[in-house]
């Protein structure tokens, strides 16, 4: 499995592409940084982050796109932005026909150091450590896509499990609803019979 | 000017075009609303709300989009999805070529009712007046993209002042720099002469 891994921002967009094929490890095929300047305006700076999106998903063909989820906890007018990018991933992932998958910072973080509250160097240094890098990537935002690459690598037999058990669950509440509908049924009179 | 207003959202994407020629007088032109299905997943959500724009703007060619501008302070859950679809909105107008205006809701309300704080009805019913028509659209998200698309139109002359403002002061900005730096040379002794 190819993943492209994206750290949604418009100043800076971090990609990063990892394989994983089984087991824990993991290789290293690309990392790239789209950057896009501050004093032009968001359409714009969507525009340009779409161009160097799109170029990647032609350039490496991931199989699967993992965006990281974005809070709103933070500064508003950031998270906007963030939210506005994260969006338009979703959207070239989709257009492109890749699924989308979306982990939140501490699911990545606690993916690849073990804890969800680590810090960026610490996710820096597991990167560099997993990918077998000679240094860690920069910016963090870079580091940041390839650890969440990783960690839907890692995620994702995890996630399966549990969508097939969520659809088994749907498959199996119809059928249930139906047996309660023919119990209800058999306690009410017949109809007519109640006259 | 013909405006095409958008009221961002997954589930529903009020979009409503209207035309001014100078003074309050505002014609209209169409509405409509993209519903996209809450059991589907947002990439591919994005994509069906990116059809229905495009069409839009084939149809209609509008020389600007008017977008609302997205707040957080509510559920944040909602806010992310309709960050997300904003930001697509934002994508299609600029890879269509058109400017992208922002206006917040209450700009919006105080535009067509005189007041920030109107009700959804009261938008509703002053949209219906304004553009002459027969019942007030539905639903709601239809009446807020009219009526953004409105408050472009009779804001628009009032931004584009303050633009050209905000363009002589930057234009003035690096001028006072240099005329600074002119002062401090001027101050400073000549070159070598202080050996």
């Amino acid at each position: 499995m190819r993943v492209l891994g994206v750290d949604p921002g418009l100043t800076r967009c971090g990609l990063g592409v990892v394989e994983g094929s089984g087991g824990r490890t993991v290789r290293f095929v690309a990392v790239d940084v789209v950057r896009t300047p501050a004093d032009l305006d968001i359409a714009r700076r969507l525009l340009l982050l779409e161009q160097g999106i799109e170029a990647a998903i032609v350039e490496h063909r991931p199989d699967v796109v993992a965006v990281e989820r974005v809070f709103s906890q933070h500064n508003v007018r950031t998270v906007m932005g963030t939210a506005q990018a994260s969006g338009v991933v979703a959207l070239l992932a989709a257009r492109a026909g890749l699924p989308v998958a979306f982990h939140t910072p501490s699911e990545v973080k606690a993916a690849v150091t073990g804890t969800g509250r680590a810090e960026k160097a610490q996710v820096g240094t597991m990167v560099t450590r997993l990918l077998r890098l000679d240094a860690p990537p920069r910016p963090a935002d870079a580091a940041d896509a390839l650890a969440l690459a990783i960690c839907h690598i890692w995620r994702a037999p995890v996630q399966q499990r549990l969508n097939r058990l969520q659809q088994a669950h749907a498959r199996h509440t119809p059928a249930r609803t139906a047996a309660a509908a023919a119990v209800d049924a058999a306690r009410r009179p017949p109809k007519g019979t109640a006259r």
